[in-house]
């Protein structure tokens, strides 16, 4: 079905009676407030594109990592018209930019707009109420702000109304999420008396008849995609679909990443990977920071051979004890690295760390960056790539990155190239794999919009806990991974909570960058890089070993979730309020998030010795305990042995594999299937060989799993013939 | 002389020289850094306007406050070629703006870009040292940030190089003072070993040759002026020449500005008022907060009748007591106000706190704004007023202001409006005296540029005694005016402190509008307003009447000092740098200043029972005990009985006056002039009627002190033929 031909065109009598109107309600005279007549196109079921004015060249869209996920958006059938009506939507053009107002209700939700790490409902004014906000869509280093600004400034909103708002544009753009009023319109009086505070000044004002104004510097015109429900989690996975449907892990890339020492060469590497082994510490992959490269801040993309001095020899070692690598880079090219002066015309006119910043959108740029990146890393076979410092810092008096002003060959400023950095770096870096068909599972700092299809997993230099645990709950909404990563801790119980939040993650990465030894060695960074171990980490090594253990138990219930992001485009970890939309008690929890269809988890954080977990209605069980409880009510949580708050939802069939350490290409995992409630879903379990693209052209089996009362079946479809990757060792009601 | 026809012409050769430069550095093949050649215009002797592209309408020159003040520049003739080399500036242009590259120097210090409370010297690295910072030029009502961001966000800086740059342009520029580096330069290199800190990686690094960055967005071009020293004093007067010179304040509005309470009706002001004067507190203007209005949190600028029944009776038993009048408000209009309707087509298409934005750049916008306000004030004799509100929450979550994306109907947008919105509001409430042939003397919270001859001082919401005090040495640079008004304080030492800091500025303000008595009578809030007064209040109110004496001792000397502001540009407030810019000891200096030309003030902050004062080479004098203090070193001052460390310089003459407890048209300054050291220069004493404009036109004496030993004369010449308003009564060395 081509839905590109199927043009609905709003003209002349709408928008005579949106200027009519404007004049109207506010008296003014025309001035440069052209509302074009927008062009409405219906893209795919349920979403439609509306075109004001011209827009830019650059934008998302035009960059796409993948095409409309159609398949997926067919079995989405959606009669009707636009839930946001075009008529509406109030576009202004001028020197500085254009802008689009569009309606909301009074007690309107909005969630995404990037990976906010300290934002839930965007609607909330940061003085409390819903009285609206400003958020800036700006890629930062600094997430842990409440300014919007994020690793992932994606212009994707869902509303609780159940449709989604997608800004095609790659400018920093501005949302004002209720908090302004139209002249025409009216705020709540804030009634008559002299104030002497400037708190009662200055109070946010709630409005009855609220509008969000999207501010967009520079562009001259822009599309905006509206994507129909009827829910928030239909519109949600429609803008995933859009965007191409989301990324499938290798088996792998869901198990543990260790990431070592940034000082350590070969042989301490070797050492340190060894011990993990022997004392038997569940991990898929090994993280090697910036001591690889010959010279760092910038790079070089060139192995250091003195503290590496065979690099294949060494990753040699590192595969043969099952490690997959993941090999640090960031993309500023230093004038030592055999590319610089090949790369200098396809590169912008200033330097960062006095390396060249590559011209991702140009097809010599990526060429050039990738033949030594394909020398120093994807021929030698390393598996994935963390690629670091590809964001900015908008608000810094000290940024370290390339300036706004900036310009590309390829066309493109400084402002659309910091948002596009991370997409077009992960693009390229993705090319050696796709060429390969194998599949990928990376890190990186930066990401904006339609990044879905992208196997690349959100980290940040940031630490708050709290603020993690919302990434994780907020990453859903726009179609991103995150992960939570362990660094230090402040304490052993900050460990343990932050291991067990990591463990519910889209990667389980713990990070030793700066320590020698692993954390559960010694917490503190200044003994532990004197090699001073903590007397108890005999203990603490057990209770972490069975917390990564934990992970592994889930792996196959995970990469079922995530074969459903790539098909359906739900998230496989989300918000309650995708689940139950129709809840007003879970509109504002952002410390809570669905991990699977199946279960609820709900981390713990240091200093707290219980906590809330509000259970939507119906049927729960304690994931420990085992315990029934029933939902719609607020329970009080404890956890006193590393066993994360996690609950599994009646009527649900629950796939737990016996863990393994690590994960070979013929690993098969013995899953016990756990019966939850009387009258369980069916539940499908996606086999394939969990390394390569070929699922994506059908290579995949689908295991249904059914039980009604004793009667247990497992029926296995589909065109996967390669060794069994699951297998049902057993039935078990939970 | 008409230096318009002066047109120097830089073209072909130049521009190809760049582009040839350019290639060869970068290796960048062509891709719209367009450097059309730059015509260079002699504006003024030593003034240079550097034409880029194609320079945007609204600017701020377009909308300047006053002419040039050509007399004052022809008096400081400047021979030969720009400081700043036109060929060295590389200008860029995008979709999203454009940018210019000025070459600095390594060890170049930059003041000024606004009145920054927390920064000094703009070139100082937020971690330490001369590695350049971003400043980000946005009007704020939060200045006290290190992002630049101030009251009054002025494209102009002055360098230690002895040279000024001003960009005309009222976009939100970005500054970033050498910590870029364009591609063909070379930054230090960082050496080459594996970092395992943040801290370490992102430090900034200073660089040898620097760049300075100016981003402005979406202007496809932009004037640039350059201003010639040789010294950075020279080549600010020319700044503020070129603004217009600087305002001169009626002698009335030296003194002192007490705000009364908000919500006092006229009974209860009069009564405060007239508690002054029986007090004999010195006090010059009375302030009147929001209180008066009939609405307000959006204005309706109409007489509140309940609380001042009779607003002619009140204003004229005030002005009875010799109060000159300050009246508060902002501009944002509320329904109710009668000019509502006639004002709507005239206003933005937001409104704030539902109230209509008047454009102050249409004509019929201020002439309705002032029929209301004539009305309600000026007619009425109201000498000043407050204008509150008019500036800008660039990244608050919370912005109360209208959104950038506000049409006008001018043909300004929102960022255009907010960066003149002060100066735009300013211009209108001029008005009216201009007509009427008066000076006036207001406050106003949002500057720009060229804001020199605007009769406004800046004040602010925010607090911190040290960033009041910085505002006060930075002010002069960019030709602004602050008062580090004096609200509450946290103890009696803290209040006696910002006391004394505030009656060496431009504008002696005590604010009061939250507290019901002054707080001389009470300094705790809750207190004051249950009218507990202080046990110890007698011997505060005696302590502050002398602060205030000393203040009124001042206002001869300190109106010379501005009006050699209006006639040379000298700042009457500066920098040390200014006075001494080869001392390379006073770059870093922004907790004292020059007071005048002969007085150097160093104010003490709570807490702190000594400080250090560095005095530049030269002799000078203790004011408090004459003691003689060899320059060039640093000392110690302490302050126990209300006495600001001050220090005479030697070579002076210092009129001061006995003080009077307010000024009246017909006041007479007893004066005593004292000689200081042994062969002081001579000094001018401006007379005038310290009402009027007259004194531009000549209606204004020069009183010229002399001494020559023994020998004392002063002459006046001018024709000011009104009542005497400065009588030289003694003569006495220091």
């Amino acid at each position: 079905m081509d839905y590109s031909t199927k043009m609905k065109k709003h003209q002349g009598r709408s928008s005579v009676i949106i200027l009519l109107l404007f004049w109207f309600l506010t008296g003014i005279t025309a001035y440069g407030s052209d509302s074009p007549s927008p062009q409405v196109e219906l893209v795919a079921p349920g979403i439609w594109r509306i075109r004001f004015g011209n827009p830019e060249e650059f934008t998302p869209t035009h960059f796409r990592t993948a095409p409309i996920a159609k398949a997926g958006l067919d079995n989405m059938p959606f009669q009707g018209s636009p839930p946001v009506d075009p008529d509406r939507i109030v576009f202004q053009a001028s020197d500085r930019g254009c802008s689009l107002r569009l309606p909301m209700a009074g007690r309107e939700s909005i969630y995404g707009l990037g990976l906010s790490t300290e934002l839930f409902d965007m609607s909330q004014s940061s003085k409390g109420g819903q009285a609206g906000r400003q958020i800036f869509l700006k890629p930062t280093d600094l997430p842990e702000n409440d300014l919007g600004e994020s690793h992932a400034p994606d212009p994707f909103y869902v509303s609780s109304k159940g449709y989604g708002v997608f800004v095609d544009t790659a400018r920093f753009a501005t949302y004002l999420t209720g908090d302004v009023t139209p002249a025409g319109s009216q705020e709540d009086e804030a009634g008559n008396s002299v104030q002497t505070s400037t708190t009662a000044l200055y109070r946010p004002r709630a409005q009855r008849v609220k509008t969000m104004l999207v501010d967009i510097p520079a562009a001259k015109g822009v599309d905006v995609y509206i994507f129909a429900g009827p829910t928030p989690l239909e519109a949600v996975e429609r803008y995933i679909l859009f965007s191409g449907g989301g990324a499938v892990p290798p088996l792998w890339g869901l198990g543990v990443q260790y990431r070592g020492y940034a000082k350590y060469g070969a042989d301490d590497t070797l050492a340190l990977a060894q011990k993990l082994r022997d004392e038997h510490m569940p991990c898929d992959v090994w993280g090697v920071e910036p001591g690889w490269q010959s010279h760092v801040y910038s790079c070089s993309f060139v192995w250091n051979t003195n503290t590496f001095p065979d690099p294949d020899g060494f990753l040699q070692k590192m595969h043969d004890m099952h490690y997959r690598m993941n090999m640090w880079e960031h993309a500023f090219t230093h004038p030592t690295s055999p590319i610089y002066d090949q790369i200098k015309p396809w590169s912008g006119n200033y330097l960062v760390w006095n390396g060249l910043v590559p011209d991702f959108a140009t097809p010599e740029g990526r060429k050039i960056f990738l033949e030594q990146n394909d020398a120093a890393l994807f021929d030698k076979g390393v598996e994935a790539v963390k690629l670091d410092e590809c964001d900015y810092q908008p608000e810094s008096p000290a940024p370290w990155s390339f300036p706004l002003a900036t310009a590309f060959p390829s066309g493109l400023d400084g402002e659309v190239m910091h948002s596009l950095f991370g997409v077009l770096y992960q693009q390229t870096m993705l090319e050696p794999y796709q060429k390969k068909g194998l599949r990928t599972w990376g890190l990186v700092r930066n990401s904006q919009a339609l990044a879905a299809p992208l196997p690349y997993v959100l980290y940040s230099d940031t630490y708050d806990a709290r603020c993690y645990v919302r990434g994780v709950v907020n990453e859903g909404f726009n179609g991103l991974l995150w992960t939570p990563e362990v660094r230090v801790a402040s304490s052993e119980e900050d460990f343990y909570r932050r291991i067990e939040a990591v463990m519910f993650s889209a990667d389980a990465v713990i990070d030793s960058w700066f320590i020698k030894n692993p954390p559960w060695d010694q917490l503190d960074r200044g003994k532990n890089n004197r090699d001073e171990l903590m007397p108890d980490r005999d203990t603490v090594v057990q209770n972490v070993r069975k917390l990564l253990q934990l992970r592994m138990t889930f792996i196959p219930y995970l990469y079922t979730a995530f074969n459903e992001y790539h098909w359906t485009g739900k998230p496989p970890i989300r918000a309650l309020v995708l689940d139950w939309p129709n809840d007003p008690k879970v509109r504002q929890i952002d410390d809570e998030f669905m991990f699977g269809d199946s279960v609820l988890a709900a981390p713990m954080f240091a200093g707290e010795p219980q906590r809330d977990v509000y259970l939507p209605a119906g049927d729960w069980y304690d994931f420990w305990t085992h315990a029934r409880i029933t939902g719609g009510t607020t329970i009080e949580a404890t956890n006193d042995l590393g066993q994360i708050p996690l609950f599994v939802k009646d009527g649900t069939l629950l796939p737990l594999a016996e863990p393994v350490e690590f994960i070979k290409p013929d690993t098969c995992f013995n899953i016990t299937v756990n019966v939850v409630g009387d009258h369980p879903a069916d539940f499908t379990l996606y086999e394939d060989d969990g390394l390569t693209l070929d699922y994506a052209s059908g290579q995949q089996n689908q295991i249904l799993l059914h039980a009604d009362g004793a009667n247990h079946s497992f029926t296995s479809t589909g065109d996967y013939h390669g060794p069994a990757r699951f297998k049902i060792t057993g039935w078990a009601q939970f």
